[in-house]
């Protein structure tokens, strides 16, 4: 299919474009999964085995001084921090998303005297709810859930957290950090907010908003790799008051000193639980440096007109076809994927995942493209809705089966 | 330095010899550290790198089914529960040891009733009284401390857990996983058994010793890098009852069908929390692949000839330099490494270091030595006596600054 001239005087345009020959895709795929697992940057491969031969290999155990492992976490931390509007001590990469909620959630119950509600989107991803039940089957927490649009209004001087996904997995809708905060705040809470689908994808001001505590994920917007570290916020004006479930060895001011006691450290890094993965803190550092030196605005920018590039150029398909639109309609009011309901979600994924065109599916009838602006097209994004526009003209998204539903794609 | 003969016909007939040319060592050094980083494996620079290209680079997000990616903790843990006596539904490979102390507490809780007391020996591993202490500042457990030799007989009506390691991380000395599981269950109790210094070094058999839970370290013994996945082991008769409170979306039945509610794994898959690390669980399943060919029972008793040598090859200077053993004398009651007390351990450790055997050093005074026969000959062993030997006799260890003591070598 060829692009007409005026999309491709948009790529030639694309002072980001260049950034594509950054990552590794497959010929011949268009990747709208971002949103899920980023590609691989083109230097993590070398940058892993650079570690793994000149480092690990050369120095052995010496390498935690010799090339500075031991302040990995803070070192991915403080880019991070760029990101998301904090100060480089008030966040570090360590352990995954769940992990990081228990921490974030028992650091907001010490801080918290007799409350002990944690108050939840009854639509938040699952994990964030799982975690807080955890919390709760162990009598540490109630949990209480309640629609999306009146979780700000509903904490009460029961409430110790306020748990919320600042862009939301399935609709992509943005929430707004400071009327969330402002609402914590008023009621006497803190804010714990899941960046995961924000960081790197949209500007965060966490600071800005007075947020209290924050979680994030490596391995979408970051292009961390699959299972990447994930990161954790902690406003420093919690640090000498907070403390957390997962006090491991690593949150000690000197690990090294074998206290039998824990003597925390001052800063965010007294998350840290056991000792930092190496070879993952350095693939995600990789990705982050990419990400960083793009800078989140003209990402954004870049990615809302994909997004509604895609959206023009699909509209008559999708209003024939009664693919709807989840996501909001103001491109500012979402991040960085656009999700479409239809009660054959799951052929439709499949339909295009077989003509090139990798989006994902989520439970029970929800097709999400993502629109990572670091690697795609505007060319690519055309192309894509020529190839949505065809899958649902033709039909065959009717034919296909349901049962790899259960598994991830 | 030339080793005499007898030495040389040791390497000559030693069937594990073969297995050095596996790992990525540094010319010149001999490394006696693997007890804190295991080296790299030959394989494993580039396993990860064909991961990224091949797999996280071509196949993308769809790579958690087409290679399995979804698997590895289990494909990892069945490997593992191998080297431990365990089933393969038994082991997951997952998070950190501290996390998976929390995990694993938490379960011993959930199964316990009204007990709350963790009871833990007062020179265990520091990570292991850093996280029972925390589950006791959130109201969650009461920690005793007592004597490790005192340990098994300290458990009363009270008592849920008692957490100890098999191989002690200062002395090596080995606790008898059956008599302190006798001992826990005469109490009512459970026992959680830190692995760390034992997996991939000494025979485990977990199941024959009616361990209930236990957890374990990835970048010892097993080389699976810095900060690898660790793993954690339960016995299948808690599976049907047991809850944690880790419990992220990965230890769901069915993750990718983003329920609201919880609903765990049947084994010990329940135990996994966030998104599994690819990267890094491909670099493990490396050294843990190298570690389970060779076979414990085998390199447990190379190990024990090469400490048997150091030590009678040291003897005379130690004695006459004041560098006492504070492993056990007889071989088989202890792990894969030496300790010695000394006043100057640091400097000594340094001194070492400088004359190119690589140990390390425990504040306050103590020098480990450790005796991975996956990759150290006979010959080795000798010559690191001689420098030690020369270190002793020289007195250079006299001059050593302190400066660097809190830092890990």
């Amino acid at each position: 299919m060829i692009c007409p001239d005026w999309v491709t005087a948009l790529d030639e345009s694309d002072t980001l474009a260049p950034l594509r020959a950054g990552f590794v895709l497959p010929a011949g795929c268009i990747y709208l999964n971002g949103n899920s697992l980023g590609p691989p940057p083109a230097g993590t491969g070398s940058r892993i085995a650079g570690c793994v031969m000149d480092e690990w290999g050369r120095d052995l155990v010496a390498s935690w001084n010799r090339h500075n492992w031991i302040r990995k976490p803070d070192q991915v931390g403080a880019l991070i921090a760029q990101l998301i509007g904090a100060s480089p001590e008030e966040v570090v990469a360590t352990c995954s998303v769940s992990a990081n909620l228990l921490k974030t959630l028992s650091a907001v119950l010490s801080l918290s005297g007799a409350r002990k509600e944690v108050l939840i989107s009854d639509d938040e991803f699952p994990t964030d709810g799982y975690i807080a039940d955890a919390l709760a089957r162990f009598g540490m927490a109630q949990v209480r859930r309640a629609p999306r649009a009146q979780l700000a209004a509903a904490a009460t001087g029961d409430t110790a957290a306020i748990l919320f996904s600042h862009v939301n997995y399935r609709t992509a809708e943005i929430a707004n950090l400071r009327t969330m905060s402002d609402a914590a705040r008023r009621a006497g809470a803190m804010t714990v907010v899941d960046l995961s689908h924000s960081t790197g994808a949209i500007p965060v001001d966490v600071n800005a908003a007075e947020v209290d505590f924050a979680v994030g994920c490596g391995y979408k917007y970051l292009n961390g790799g699959p299972g990447a570290p994930a990161f954790v916020f902690a406003a420093s004006r919690h640090h000498h008051r907070m403390d957390h479930l997962l006090a491991g060895w690593m949150g000690h001011s000197e690990p090294f000193a074998f206290e039998a006691g824990y003597r925390p450290h001052p800063g965010a890094r007294r998350f840290l639980s056991g000792t930092p993965p190496i070879l993952a803190m350095v693939a995600l550092l990789e990705g982050v440096e990419r990400i960083a030196e793009a800078g989140v605005e003209r990402l954004w920018q870049k990615s809302r007109a994909l997004s509604e590039l895609f959206l023009s150029e699909t509209r008559t398909a999708r209003e024939r076809h009664g693919l709807e639109l989840l996501s909001p309609t103001d491109p500012m009011a979402r991040g960085s994927h656009l999700a479409f309901r239809h009660d054959r979600a799951f052929g439709i994924s499949q339909a295009l995942i077989a003509a090139g065109v990798m989006g994902d599916f989520r439970a029970p009838d929800c097709l999400r493209l993502g629109f990572a602006p670091a690697y795609l097209s505007y060319g690519e994004i055309w192309t894509a809705a020529r190839r949505l526009e065809s899958v649902l003209e033709r039909g065959d998204y009717l034919s296909s089966g349901d049962a790899d539903r259960g598994v991830v794609t």
